[in-house]
């Protein structure tokens, strides 16, 4: 496996372009295969999920996304419906594929009426500009950008030849913040649409749902999964698994590295749980807390916040059993070694500190109890993320 | 039932004092009686947590309180124990009262060894300055702050002559903010511990628990209740209900309106709910969601916010049932009815950022399901917020 460049255009089959031309963008992906998607768990979901889910629920197959920023088209009852189902019959009549093939997206502010004109003017120059070239999976990727800062695209090629590549939106920083997170993925591998979300579901849980969990996501959170199976290579599923693995954690980095305000990286990696969940519950904890996510914005070596992260995460832990330890690529700092405290003398907070100068932070948890693990990430809490959210719609 | 001044000292039988010359603070309360507490479910719980919490178990009285802010004597293994042991027997040799009738709170900073000749050396001046002052309160209330920015008291007097008062420390933010949360309640009515334990625990599940989720809170948060059964009246039980929940409410609310940072105190109203636990989940998915929190400070009226919120909060909804409104002491406006967006013209969204210049905004969410509500209270979330917590320890 390795990695390679061109984001969803390189891989065989897909077509993509997009615009942005200032709060609203739109872009399309044109792409046929077989299709899976994975949709937000918050009970008010908005029109463009709704329609999406039962079209690909009823097919198995996509053609073609539509999809739109600078307004989610969520809470605007049936009148929403009834916009995200024009959004897809606009792009199947313009493609001259079925309606029941077309996928739709959106994300920016809820509440608003869809300005479904603004799409009407807009959508011949997109659809003209489409093509398979780098550029252009880069621009899809630039439209459907809100707060992010930059365009979020991966790719790889595994050993049978076959390509994975997506394209992510979404800088609202880590749950419970609300910024929508959407990702576009694309294969040229041959697989079907229940191997296709078995290995969707399970790569989201290992990937987007360690930066925002479950039950906490935005009403417009999802993630579409195309197999164009143009690579003719039928491949084993567990390859395959790796593969997507590895592009959804890249993306899934990318959205917290640039969370809203952002300076830092932070990676939570827990060993040693009792259980996969509170594996995660731990890890997630920790990238969740406000107090933790100020301490690294601050360079604040105050670890004993990871702690009480760690024991309000509602995973079962022993006290007495717990190591911590701080690294950057380079340096490592053990604070706590089975309960105890390791080092808390001025020198070893200085190294801490030092650590927490770097743009990416890993922090080590082995609870001493079984052999489960995960990893969460998220970013630091900063002033910035306070002005975009204070000053956003208005 | 009306409000007096005095704080814990209007009670008949309280005697207390305090210093705060700097970042250490030592408070003392000397007030004998049937004693109940509810402590932490963080499962990293602090020394003088563990070490009072069996007193109240074996004694179900109290004759005083020691308590320290500067240093939360948490995850300090054997050592944190014994300190916190050692606090208790100080007290208890000078006052004369059996160890096992004196508790102890901490609060500061966790994972650092408490500094007990520091306390050796203030306990005397702290002790000869105790008296039943209203002053007295205050400085006790004043020894245990941390980054809080005014005292918080409060105190009643029941038509039956019986008085009730309290004292609290706290401005971490509401959860999942780790800032611990004290607080002493007494009163002189004649009660037993048992049913000052049912009282105390409904009392703090409509109060701080709606600041505080459960499952959240600190290493260290603790609450106290007193009888001291000085005022010779035994009342039923459910005027006492009555009085205490009107005090911890008012502390539960200077808490939130001091929260680090915060500009204005949100209350979140939810009625219609289907049971009292989902009106207590959408009330408190509000007032934690910093999306919310950042559009209040930013007096962004970016509503759907809100809509979010109540979507992943986990309780059960129907979107098209869901009514919204604001208000501030004078004005209210309506903007979601029944799930129908009311109003969102220009001339609304200026009524609803009138409303946000307010410092105190409630928001008012009916589910239109059955009957049961529930309300929060937090803060804004502020570039303050970020300073202080990003510059704590250091």
């Amino acid at each position: 496996m390795k990695p390679i460049n061109g984001g969803i255009c390189a891989v065989k089959g897909v077509y993509s372009g997009g615009i942005k031309p200032g709060k609203m963008g739109l872009g399309i992906i044109k792409a046929e295969g077989s299709a899976a998607g994975v949709f937000t768990r918050n009970k008010v979901i908005a029109a463009p999920l709704v329609v999406t889910r039962k079209k690909i629920a009823e097919t198995g197959s996509l053609s073609a996304v539509i999809m739109n920023s600078g307004n989610a088209n969520a809470f605007t009852g049936e009148e929403g419906y009834a916009d995200a189902e024009y959004m897809t019959e606009l792009l199947a009549e313009k493609l001259g594929t079925p309606k029941k093939l077309v996928g739709v997206a959106s994300t920016g502010v809820i509440g608003r009426k869809l300005d479904t004109e603004w799409i009407d003017r807009h959508i011949d120059e997109v659809l003209n500009s489409i093509s398979n070239s780098p550029e252009n999976s880069n621009s899809a990727a630039r439209s459907i950008m809100t707060t992010d800062t930059f365009t979020k695209e991966s790719a790889i090629e595994l050993d049978c030849g076959v390509r994975i590549g997506g394209i992510a939106k979404g800088s609202g920083m880590i749950e419970p913040n609300m910024g929508t997170m959407l990702a576009f993925i694309y294969t040229d591998a041959i697989i079907g649409s229940d191997n296709l979300n078995k290995c969707l579901k399970t790569s989201v849980d290992r990937s987007f749902n360690m930066i925002v969990v479950d039950g906490d996501t935005s009403t417009n959170d999802m993630v579409l999964l195309t197999a164009t199976g143009k690579s003719g290579v039928e491949l084993d599923i567990h390859d395959f698994q790796k593969g997507i693995d590895y592009v959804l954690t890249d993306l899934a980095r990318m959205i917290a590295r640039d969370g809203e305000g952002a300076t830092k990286l932070i990676e939570a990696k827990v060993e040693g749980a009792q259980t996969e969940n509170d594996a995660q519950l731990v890890a997630k904890a920790i990238v969740r807390s406000p107090l933790v996510k100020t301490a690294i914005f601050g360079k604040d070596p105050n670890w004993g916040r990871v702690i009480a992260a760690i024991g309000y995460s509602g995973a079962d832990i022993e006290q007495d059993r717990i190591s911590l330890s701080f690294s950057d690529n380079e340096n490592i700092i053990d604070l706590v070694t089975n309960g105890r405290i390791t080092k808390n003398d001025n020198e070893s907070l200085d190294t801490l500190q030092n650590i927490m100068e770097n743009k990416e932070i890993k922090i080590h948890i082995n609870l001493g109890l079984k052999n489960k693990d995960a990893t969460a990430w998220g970013c630091d809490l900063t002033y910035d993320y306070i002005k975009i959210n204070a000053e956003y719609t208005t």
